[in-house]
């Protein structure tokens, strides 16, 4: 036989059965709260005007090449197999950039949501895996200062707000004018990559370890590591944004100074949208990925639902920032398209909802079903065949136990586990009489219909509940 | 700066900026097309009771070997960077299998729409890629016979007729009939899978190629080769299962009368349903995939709708079958779960609807914006933005031009390229009036309205739009 080569696994193997390190099934249950907070992140790009784009899992390994900066280490590339070099996608960033560059596109306002994969340490209690999925919105195109970047912020509030995350802040900085704190300190251009990658650490380690990072692990002479920390604690808003404009050191830097007029500008259209107070002019924003060049943001969450039960920390929900020059990279002759963007952390967003389920003990249907087609009689699978058809045909969600003589309790037990609310019963009595009845699984109400006004009654119920 | 760092690709080699070969991106048309034909084949899965799920995109290597007989050759692995050996996922049912012995379920009901990845010599000209989308929906558990495999023929029929592709027939045949055709016809049991996987190439080759590869490649005897030759000409309706039962031959044999047995049986319950005559009873269908032990079946179109102008030939558009020892092969202790199912080959539908709508010249919408905020004025930037976020947090889908001062003309030529039905419109006049003129871009028509009510108006004429 064809199939006697089929041996259990086990007797090849001692293998233990599992999905990959960092990676996880998502059960029936998960896609349900998943594709409930999915369609409300869509639903706001689509608000905002923005078309979906795809891309491969993959691209040309060269393609990922010094864009991460420090993270490039935890690319997955795959296996050469003969032609090309291939990774799996790290972000949806560079690929629409690539995309962008490839097809000559100079302005577009997409969405993109997908898979991503990195190969980091999990610490799946935090909501980290290595494959996770990302829901991106950007924009691309020469435009007049600030307007997208600010609208990219204004998404951001949106999406925490109506997901009821509860209290949120928004960090805001410029990559400008951490590169001109880090002249204006002391910090030599070499180091400036390395020092921003440990500034990125400081909403998970201490100053104190991030400073010993600087001075120990890189070289940074302790004076200028001290004049950096001067800085990384300050945030607030409009105010300190003035305060720098005056800073002796920061002022004397033109890069500083062009980051600093763009934050001023942002801030009024802020102020219009009328989310100023959900932002935070934050100098000790980092953000790790190398390709932004301009303001940059993160969302993270004041305390969360559950804090006060366990201590559940989320972190960062959603971040972007401006990257003018990523496309750039991919053109022949080198042709920018200033681009802004972001990227909503859906995976601990799910994480969040999910305790908040279980802490509440909701109950989530996984199906659809409206009507159950049931029999008190045996051999009656024929009927139940026919009847379940008609309702298939019309458009109505039902479900039968695939056996040829289910009992009628079964039946009726199966529609309360999942919740079917309609139920349909068929007999030998009812055949005879032209008539089927129809009951409510909650109230146990059971009504004799015409055969003929089945369909029609059952819309009409769906319809009114 | 952080950012001298970032040099055009072109610079460090010299590059061809492209994606992999065999995959694509998918633009916002492209997009706007599979998400409705998605949203099609996802209703009908849940109209027949399905749980959704989802799988990380790769397996532990080990999971997947020697579930795919000689396509195993066209798996994608991942690089060794440490840890796990892993494989991209080659289909959607190895991963559903893997999972149900992985938590010991025995019983479900899913559906699962995701990209899958093999490594075949793309011919892009017939929609066939290195990655690519599929929608599966199984019924896995022990359950009286045939009833699942009708309704999984039933979903077939109802998702091929419901996206209106033209005429199509599904093929149905079972692997005991074909392990008893080899066995009567003399083929030696070491033979059967190369036998097996040469009749799967019945669509695309001519039997004669065919009788040739068994015999000069794969080593038949020319007479066997020819009494397979018999069977596998044979198609029909039930009164071919009624033959099949007398035939001298085959009716020897306690296999091929069991998939006899359960085709008529199976054809009963497609006549119940009202399907039978979209179903062909065809002893030429292998099907290539190893992990199949009963009834196989796979949808092809009859015509395509644009076959007339071109020839555009797309095959199999949907297939499945029943394989009932694939999870024990996941168990330790080998514990089987019988498993029916059917996946839907979207890539290639994509490529028909797509063509179709070409040759019909139709053109699509790819976002849902339904009001433009424009301004005839200079210096009207704040205004515009406070109106904006007013109509976004009232969930209205709305645009505006990313520029200070833009031309009256180039907001109302946008409108109309993009298929914006709306436009609100102020100006300075209308400011100090306390009113706003809401202009229809079809009709051109503008009306002045009080802007305390331009929510409420857009509201009312978009619902009854």
């Amino acid at each position: 036989m064809l199939t006697s080569q089929l041996k259990p696994q086990q007797e090849k193997s001692n293998f233990i059965i599992k999905t990959p390190k960092g990676t996880r099934d998502l059960s029936p249950q998960q896609m349900v709260v998943r594709e409930k907070i999915l369609d409300m992140v869509v639903g706001c790009f689509k608000r905002h005007g923005a078309k979906r784009l795809d891309t491969p899992a993959f691209e040309l390994k060269e393609m990922l090449t010094e864009k991460y900066g420090e993270d490039s280490g935890l690319i997955y590339d795959l296996k050469d197999q003969g032609g090309e070099l291939l990774s799996l996608r790290y972000d949806l960033t560079v690929p629409f950039a690539r995309y962008l560059a490839m097809n000559k596109v100079k302005k577009m306002k997409r969405y993109h949501v997908g898979k991503v994969w990195r190969r980091e340490s999990p610490t799946i209690v935090q909501g980290r895996y290595r494959e996770f999925c990302q829901c991106d919105f950007d924009i691309a195109g020469q435009f007049d200062p600030m307007i997208p970047d600010a609208e990219c912020l204004k998404i951001m509030c949106e999406i925490l707000s109506g997901l009821q995350l509860g209290d949120f802040i928004i960090k805001v900085n410029d990559r400008r004018i951490l590169d001109g704190m880090f002249a204006v300190c002391g910090v030599p251009e070499s180091k400036f990559h390395a020092i921003c990658s440990s500034i990125d650490k400081l909403d998970k380690i201490s100053w104190k370890d991030v400073r010993h990072e600087m001075v120990a692990k890189k070289g940074l002479a302790p004076e200028v590591a001290d004049r950096i920390g001067d800085y990384v604690q300050c945030h607030g808003g409009v105010s300190l944004i003035e305060q720098m404009f005056q800073d002796p050191r920061l002022s004397q830097n033109k890069q500083a100074l062009d980051g600093l007029g763009d934050l001023k500008l942002l801030f009024e259209y802020l102020t219009l949208f009328g989310i100023a107070e959900k932002i935070s002019f934050d100098l000790s924003l980092a953000r790790g990925l190398d390709y932004y060049t301009g303001v940059i943001y993160e969302a993270v969450l004041l305390q969360t639902p559950t804090q006060a039960q366990e201590s559940f920390n989320v972190g960062s929900v959603a971040a972007g920032g401006r990257y003018d020059k990523l496309v750039g990279m991919f053109d022949p002759k080198g042709h920018k398209v200033p681009c802004v963007g972001l990227s909503i952390g859906v995976e601990r967003i799910f994480s969040i909802v999910e305790q908040r389920m279980k802490t509440f003990g909701q109950k989530i249907r996984t199906t659809e079903t409206q009507v159950f087609v049931a029999t008190p009689q045996k051999n009656f699978l024929h009927e139940r065949l026919k009847l379940i058809a008609e309702l298939w045909d019309a458009g109505i969600k039902a479900e039968l136990l695939y056996k040829n003589n289910p009992k009628l309790l079964t039946q009726l037990h199966y529609c309360e586990d999942m919740g079917i609310p309609l139920v349909v019963i068929i007999g030998e009595q009812e055949m005879k009489e032209g008539i089927i009845k129809l009951r409510s699984v909650a109230s146990r109400e059971e009504v004799a219909i015409k055969r003929e006004n089945l369909v029609a009654e059952i819309q009409k119920r769906l319809s009114e509940s």
